[in-house]
């Protein structure tokens, strides 16, 4: 009980970095935003208004209303979601929970920018709404997966510094992918999981730790912080609808994407179980099985649900995706860590890795499969330029003859096959071509930020102090006298990677 | 420490029949999806572009926009209300969150057959939308109502089972109630709870456990477990009113179910709070009661939520709802198990079944007082097949004058009486009818399931290892080392029955 | 462990005041509901229907689609936000989240009618609808802000009935505010936080107990009642959004406000992991700064939110915030305790008082610096006094010209100084004169309502017994054997203040 090593003798000092990296960062943001960020037409006072005006519009078309739920079960999902899910390990839920928050809280201000510069600026000025807020909460979720992988043997300042490189590389692949190779990926399994999962898998091969079996009986669950843990679990099943249909176009796009989501993880769901209690000792079942796979399948169907994939075709997916990484928590993660020296904390290889290859397949063939006859003709005319309630608008102050004028799925979905510039199989090709470049993008960009953020200059844990909240909060640790530690979990050799 | 019988020792083994029965239940949804479901004309791509170009309607009123934040306030009830609400019991939280995840995850699928085959089907097929997945919700909170009297005492594959027959029973028993007997019941006071908990307690009487009293000291709850739950608690009271409103016609109902929910579940805390100290030894607070009782003014206000039952009209009931709920936990559940051998683990007779009852008798009564006066005349006319936004378009782009063709409410509520089918009288009678027959549909039905459910073959607990995880869970039990066991709440006898 | 004073030893005894409070106090609410409520247009069947007729309007454009989502995500940060927030103490998390529910269901049944007395009745009654839910849930907000500072040294029934007065006062100080000041005030930073904040740090002064010492040991936290606590703080984060937007005018203001925020605790979130780490032993972080300071920037710009404070406007502030609200946790919290004699348990003062006087300020300069340039001028004219979407029906139906029709944003936000009545500074001067009003009713009524509480008739807890769940619920507390003892965190002197 005397034996508090926490406070006093622990080697790791964040009072000078920490401090310092977190004003800076912030300095620097509040100077480029001051410079470069402005209210769009539907957030600023006299633009609206002018819109209102011009557009005889209502304020109830405000984009407002048809994304901000959307947003704030995104921002769910990023904030208890993955903040949560990360609490199962014994002694580091302060630890996951809260840089959880402070490095979500950096990205999406940082993704504000990067995004707003890809994305087009104007006048140069970068134009911010409720799209790009669930934009930069998108990018911020692909570098709180990054996170899952080093979880326990990194510094809030790794991490931090970690954030501005991926963001900036994030918003580069983004833009290769959505703006030049016209591929899409709405729930981004590729942009968002593969991205995220490849460069920390690489972030942390580079910063493998030959010693971390010092801090191997930390690096497992107690009864309740698997609890705490299904909390972010849950979470995140239930408002991957919401997510890989948060940036979908209007009408049937977003409905159908929540309906193709929610139905590949209920699917994936009863293949976890189905895979986790054959695989276990004695067909017992693993909480980290339970905790993770069950959500591969919302990964999955992050390109294709806004397709036309159907409720089956999803089912199918959902259940391939549980199935394959429930086996890959059991035999690859140990594997991996092995043979390639990857030591992946949360095995986001698993959950979000694979899932996406799998979701970028999947996409790449229903894109390749899309027809006219599917998605809908819309026979061609005018007013194509128009958003559908603009054209509504006119129609009812114009009196106009209502002959064929509204846009077809088709248009929305894939505009280039749409207007004739590329074949489905085209599109079907530019997909597949997205995912080899983000997971070129993920391995280079890992390799540079990995031996980046090595330097001994950030107060990074030892490796005897790995996965230990008393590193970094005030708390007192007496690790002999540890509530949990009697009952605590132990794994098995090939089970050390939750 | 030593004495680990969780891993080796345990006698039931899921190897064989969870994969199995998981797989096969998957499968099998999977082929009748691919051959009788299809998306909706909202969520189809061709469908709805065509809708939006015969009728001149715009993409933000695809009626996703106006159910689905419901659907996902009912989607966070299903998984962390009920799930985490059953998280009390000191050594149960994993079987409990996980074993509600897994058959709500099955349900719904399930459920979206069943009740697509009885709502009708279209051309031979199922046509499924947000509207189908609120419904599906429900009917899986049905299933888990039941699940919460078996809690504890059940295997995996037996609550599969159960809800592969529950979902069955509850999809006709609606389709009776609402087809058939034209009863309303938005909030499924009757076709979900009273049917839910009956059915539960009577396949929970069917297994009856003569030997259960050797786990008696595992039925109860632990401090921290306690706080787990009250999550459930909290976040079921929060959502009531979108779970209430969720399928009632738009507009004033569904505004007006909300409110009337909000009041009752208001009222309701204070009624529980208040009769939860008076018969509490020493005028203490039981957590049993705040974290139950304080619902049961949801329940309540199921069937009437959506009448004009006038705001203290719904705190009445709500008062009334938590005062015999928690006085039912307290007096009669001790009774039930002794005499009636009913072994209610979370007492869902007294959250859902009284309750459930009452809401189907104000239902009846509220019903049978419905007068044009209160709910409007709607002048007849024209147009009625037709939803308000289509009236709304149509009269902005034919110009037809603006005489009497919106309906009034007493068409969206009692549609029968104001065609003039029914009498006020009649329509309370025929809700009267519907309890009776939801009485009668739970208790055959429960007896039948319960005893297909008693054969010894689904890996079920032995009566000395009832309410532990360790059975079907990976999880060091040292049960000597508990952690929480010095501390843990003993219950008294007549408390158990948690 | 035999050592059980939990149950039978206790001198507090509520079986009479909190079951007769409890009951006096809902049977008053059901009364004059009965005689003083009425569903409003929006909610009454026969009024939407008449109004649907009367202005050929749709269902889809009922307030409830616009209002309800902020609403429940306000319904969140009451009942789950502030209720886990306060579970922070190693035994005091029943009473905490479950005293956060009582009295914020009492309150806001009361609060609809004190709001609606004083937002003016519509011929001797008082009409409800979403608005007025979520106006009741702000008033609550208040409450439960005074709550935190008494945290753990009050019996539920001194809460209820400091609930009664605390309302009433909150109601008559927004009525002086809003109506009679005609100051701007969307997210309660005078109104709810300073308010809410000053009223209870004065009520904990009167209740000062020079014995506290006694029950210090368990002022304190567990390691696991940390991360209970965060669950509060992450929704509070996550939906504070949506609580400044919740009655905004609709558009552009809901839209800014909601972008406003988002980014002010993003930079916020940056500013407290700084300043914490800055100034905590060894450069550690600080749990009670994390849970609480990070929010402070959500209620700095409670005022300043819906204007055109700019986004790195926002993110100024907020990081103000956070940093103030750091070093008052640190710094000015125990000087309050030892000099002031203010034991204020979750240290209210730094975050909803500073930052909610800092809200205030920023409010009355942004509101000075007002300029029809920035807000747009909106040329005049007619239908001002219709909302816009009858003004968009009108256009539809009638094909009236479309010249200058529709308002600026300058009247949505500041109509006094759109229709020419008051000056921007003026606006500035009264949101000042607002600050001082609210400081002064939070004042002298804390110091009335303190000694109404004082009487020892309310069975409160001694003070060696506060902190304590046992006093109240039905626990088996035996402190000798706590399962968290050992190890928990142990506070220096001037760290008490959580």
């Amino acid at each position: 009980l005397t034996l508090c090593f926490g406070s006093y003798l622990l080697p790791t000092n964040l009072r000078l970095t920490l401090p310092l990296t977190c004003v800076i960062l912030e300095v620097i943001l509040i100077i480029l935003f001051a410079v470069l960020v402005e209210y769009d037409h539907e957030t600023d006072a006299k633009l609206w208004h002018k819109h209102l005006l011009q557009h005889n519009d209502s304020n109830y078309n405000n984009d407002f209303y048809y994304r901000y739920p959307s947003f704030q079960d995104v921002h769910v999902m990023i904030f208890v979601g993955f903040g949560f899910l990360m609490t199962f390990l014994q002694r580091y839920g302060f630890s996951s929970v809260a840089f959880n928050f402070l490095i979500a809280a950096f990205a999406l201000q940082w993704a504000t920018l990067m995004q707003g510069f890809f994305h087009g600026m104007h006048g140069g000025k970068i134009h911010i709404g409720v799209e790009s807020m669930i934009n930069a909460d998108f990018c911020t979720g692909s570098v709180l997966i990054s996170f899952g992988a080093l979880l326990g043997k990194t510094s809030p300042v790794q991490l931090l510094l970690m954030a501005v490189f991926e963001v900036t590389l994030f918003a580069t692949n983004e833009y290769i992918l959505l703006s030049i190779l016209q591929a899409k990926d709405a729930g981004g399994s590729m942009t968002i999981h593969t991205f995220g999962a490849y460069f920390g898998l690489v972030v942390a091969r580079v910063l493998y730790r030959p010693q971390l079996d010092k801090s191997k009986h930390k690096n497992c669950s107690v009864y309740h912080s698997d609890l705490f843990a299904m909390i972010g679990t849950i979470y995140l099943w239930m408002f991957w609808p919401s997510f890989n249909s948060a940036i979908t176009a209007h009408g049937d796009d977003q409905h159908r994407t929540v309906m193709n989501t929610y139905y590949s993880l209920a699917a994936c769901t009863l293949a976890t179980f189905a895979m986790s209690s054959l695989v276990g000792p004695g067909g017992k079942l693993d909480m980290v099985h339970i905790q993770n796979a069950a959500l591969a399948g919302g990964v999955a169907v992050g390109t294709a649900g806004e397709m036309m994939l159907t409720p089956f075709g999803s089912m199918a997916v959902g259940f391939l995706a549980g199935t394959i990484s429930t086996l890959g928590y059991k035999f690859l993660s140990p594997v991996m860590e092995k043979k390639l020296k990857i030591q992946d904390t949360c095995g986001v290889h698993n959950l979000h890795g694979m899932p996406g290859i799998l979701g970028a397949v999947v996409g790449a063939v229903t894109a390749s499969l899309a027809t006219r006859e599917v998605y809908g003709d819309g026979s061609v005319l005018a007013l194509r330029r128009l958003s559908p309630r603009r054209v509504y608008v006119s129609v009812c102050v114009q009196h106009v003859s209502l002959t064929s004028r509204l846009s077809s799925s088709m248009e929305d979905v894939f505009p280039e096959i749409y207007a004739g510039n590329f074949s489905a199989s085209e599109q079907g090709v530019r997909q597949a071509i997205s995912l080899a470049v983000t997971l070129g993008m993920a391995l280079v960009g890992g390799v540079i930020v990995g031996f980046i953020l090595k330097l001994p200059i950030y107060s990074g844990p030892p490796d005897t102090i790995c996965f230990e909240d008393a590193i970094y909060w005030e708390v007192l640790t007496a690790l002999i006298a540890l509530p949990f530690h009697p009952g605590m979990r132990q794994l098995s050799e090939n089970k050390k990677y939750l």
